[in-house]
């Protein structure tokens, strides 16, 4: 018998994928780190971020209508921590990474993570002091050495090339795991098995 | 030098914590496999979810104002795999699992996941064909078998016992990795190295 134990008002999402989320403050470029962000769908390319009102990096996403979300590896866990700590009021997190943008030309990203995505807000909404920006992804970006051939075309590597940081409520990070299966594949085993 | 390449319109989070989407549907439990939610902050609780509009799941969330997110373990990949594949209007995805209600008394949960959470419905909106729905936590259930004593306190196991599923646009599902770090005290060693 499973025991289910009432834990209260506890949004324990897991795992949360860390990323810095960049921004163009002031003409110049931001990030935070942050946990607070979904995938909102594949087509349209749909991303939802969540930071307080206060934080230095949501002004200038109001003010450009862009920002990236940067996926930090394993290697860069001390870096990753560190840029959600310290405000941007504060340090000039920009001078700690290799920067560049793309096509919408205010959404700075960093050259060191595997991947990038530049994203463009569509709608802007708050409940109490946080801000959430729903976004349309302009264009993921892609470092080469994570691409891999597969039937003659460049694809995304698996996640364990990607190497990304993981997050947990309660205050771990972790390391992802090893490939278990193949998305609608898994539901054939599982119909054969059915009683 | 970390060449880029720009990938087009693809929302590449990871990872996605692929979670069972449970709601009362016309008075029945239902559930639908997600990866298209994201926490939204912590105080208040919210988290964010998507389901493509003509999703039967929708229909009750609509209905009730109410949904669940259901963390499965690997173990349960198979299944957690199926109720992404078929929909509510062809198989009676609640009866695959022993349910139980919260204090909303409308969210099915399933008994078999180390954590599920309450939700309730603060705002929903649209993009094109996704449906987004913006919620409270009313409250996290878990499993007594995943809590562990500290300092005289009852908290959460870490995510080596909560056993998640991870996805990636890659279509691969994969393991939770091991913990490497803590938040928040990794940024001193990058304070120290810091040139």
């Amino acid at each position: 018998m499973n025991m289910k134990i009432p834990f209260g008002k506890i949004p324990y999402v897991y795992p949360i994928p860390i990323t810095l989320l960049g921004a163009n403050v002031n003409g110049k470029p931001n990030y935070a780190t942050i946990g607070d962000l979904g995938l909102m769908g594949i087509n349209p390319a749909l991303v939802c971020v969540s930071s307080h009102r206060d934080h230095y990096t949501n002004v200038g996403i109001l003010e450009n209508g862009t920002f990236s979300l940067n996926f930090p590896t394993t290697a860069m866990l001390a870096a990753s921590d560190y840029c959600g700590v310290v405000s941007g009021r504060e340090a000039d997190k920009g001078a700690l990474f290799e920067n560049f943008y793309g096509e919408l030309g205010t959404a700075p990203m960093i050259r060191a993570c595997p991947v990038s995505l530049e994203c463009r807000v569509l709608q802007e909404f708050s409940v109490q002091h946080r801000q959430m920006f729903l976004a349309e992804v302009h264009c993921a970006y892609v470092d080469e050495a994570c691409l891999v051939e597969k039937d003659g075309k460049k694809q995304i590597a698996d996640l364990t090339r990607l190497d990304p940081i993981l997050y947990a409520l309660d205050n771990r990070y972790y390391a992802i795991g090893q490939p278990i299966g193949m998305g609608y594949s898994e539901a054939k085993k599982f119909i054969r098995e059915k009683p």
